[in-house]
């Protein structure tokens, strides 16, 4: 294995926001799914995304959180200092909380090219991912917005779809984006996946922050001069932000950008999960020759003529017995039994007990 | 409804042992199944039973219990004096614990006639109950060891026959007793049905102590002798006991009775469960348009797509999404996730776990 080195002026943003309500129970807004380890590595996904970035950036490592959320973020990195966790006052969707920490970076580096990362993807090769972030760092410099797309391993209907134009001439394997699409259906994934010309956005961008800003000043000068002028002053944050608009960065930003022909994306050489319900959770952890999957003290769990994922997290024991593919999730205060194939149902059961005054169990 | 009138000299005797493993982790070796609420109508099985002799009986009730669950028998039942519940030193199966409790009765009162019945079985018509065993004791006390004979409602491989003879001259609707047949599989048990001669032996005997000690004594006169010294001198007890054999009644008496032509059966005319596994108790509970039924909080179970019986006994949220004709069984310390369909295979886990040393869970 070798080491990547260090990126110079290179900085780390990571958004750390949404509760995952697809892995409730386990995953709470009190407690969201970047908080938990969900690999059973010992250490959270948020954690792991900054043990894969440390090495890259060194401490240029920049967190965007709820503010609910920020002393759990302290803890579990006692090494960032207080400064490094910005705590956004309401969740105001990616383009505020991204934009801002490109609005502080623009102030604090005049050489930065930041790179925006989720505290909830699994990539268990940090060595390939540095590689490929570094080269698309290269490109950002030249003033790209830059994505990192995903290679697909199935026609999935749930990530939306980067589709690759001309190789860069100055830039050997990087590639001009023609466009952004949204989740397709599967019928059309099959077919994107057979050109060879599509990529899954992970929402993964390199940019200088100026350029982002300058971009997002194209099709939205207010929200641009508002951001800065928080950066310029700090203290302003608190009244400024209710009023930012409430905006994916790939709606506000990169999608237009493509059009205009500004973004560049580097293929990525290595394996990538997003862990979006326990039916891809199962398809993560799952080892061979065990049928049922455990995350946590497999001590606990006892199964029988079974398979799928059992989560023993109330720390009690949990007999399984003659159900295939199924979903065992034990929290103290909550129960979850289904299967893999409903795991997207899940998020209903979310919704359902917030309508029936059970906040308290989501 | 017509209230039943009192027996006299009746006595019911309630020996209440056994585990229930297959009901775990309801019902616990501290905590068995007589002692719990399984119907959900707020009493215990133990409690029903009570609540359905004690119209026949009064205060001539007796309970034969293992001495860890005496406390709590005495608890549930503070109608009965002390001396009512007696507490086996150890566990020696039906033979000794129903012989004990007749050879007391022996000295009590020579005209007793006694009647042992299950504390866990479930019989929602206490009037057609008290009717069929007013009608046994009547055939009981000319001297016949009677049986209550269960309409069968299906061609169960669970339970022990019943093979009935001519009806007796002396006593319209009473039957000789040709034979007791151990548990049949369903193809032999369809036959029985068929025939029309055929019923369930519920292990309910209505007799004079003296008829059942003396038949025990024509197979095994030690036996009888060491149970009647007892009676003679209750102090005796305690080191007595533990050479007493370890045999159910069924075996020590009523099949060879049988055989010698000395049993009698009384067909029921009543409805009557033995709540012996999940899938007897589902079936026991499903109300109808109501796929899932809970055992319990109502409140607590979300239930999506799915159908069974869930059993919130822990208190906490439960969620099914999905799953047909599960079992879901939540306790403080342990959880049952299965099928009605291996509902039989629970006693198993049991098995396992004290192998595991975790006999602290069953």
């Amino acid at each position: 294995m070798t080491s990547t080195p260090r990126i110079d002026n290179f900085w780390a943003v990571v958004p750390a926001g949404g509760a995952g309500t697809r892995l409730w129970p386990l995953s709470r807004q009190a407690s969201p799914k970047f908080l938990r380890d969900l690999t059973g590595g010992g250490r959270s996904m948020l954690q792991e995304t900054f043990d894969r970035l440390t090495p890259l950036v060194n401490d240029r490592f920049l967190v965007v959180t709820g503010r609910a959320h920020r002393p759990a973020v302290r803890e579990q990195l006692p090494e960032l200092p207080r400064d490094s966790v910005l705590a956004e006052p309401s969740a105001r969707d990616s383009m505020a909380a991204i934009g801002l920490a490109a609005a502080l970076l623009e102030v604090r580096d005049p050489d930065a090219v930041m790179g925006s990362f989720a505290a909830d993807h699994v990539i268990p090769d940090a060595v390939a991912f540095g590689e490929c972030v570094a080269s698309a760092v290269e490109v950002a410099r030249d003033g790209w917005l830059v994505t990192i797309g995903i290679e697909p391993t199935f026609p999935s209907a749930a990530f939306g779809y980067i589709h690759l134009g001309e190789e860069m001439g100055d830039h050997p394997g990087a590639y001009a984006v023609r466009s952004f699409v949204e989740k397709p259906s599967v019928e059309t994934a099959t077919e994107y996946l057979a050109t060879g010309q599509f990529r899954w956005n992970a929402g993964m961008f390199v940019v200088r922050p100026t350029v982002l800003l300058d971009l997002l000043a194209d099709s939205d000068p207010e929200f641009a001069g508002a951001l800065r002028a928080i950066a310029a002053d700090p203290a302003t944050l608190e009244t400024a932000w209710p009023s930012l608009p409430k905006i994916a960065l790939d709606h506000a930003v990169a999608e237009p950008a493509a059009t205009a022909g500004k973004v560049v994306t580097v293929p990525s050489t290595f394996a990538w999960e997003d862990i979006g319900d326990f039916d891809s959770l199962a398809a993560l952890l799952e080892a061979e020759g065990q049928a049922t999957t455990v995350l946590g003290d497999a001590s606990l769990v006892r199964s029988t003529d079974s398979s799928g994922l059992v989560i023993p997290a109330a720390g009690k024991m949990i007999a399984v017995v003659g159900l295939d593919d199924v979903v065992v999730i034990d929290t103290p205060d909550a129960l979850l039994v289904t299967t893999r194939a409903r795991a997207q149902d899940v998020k209903a059961i979310v919704t359902a007990l917030k309508e029936d005054g059970r906040a308290d169990l989501t």
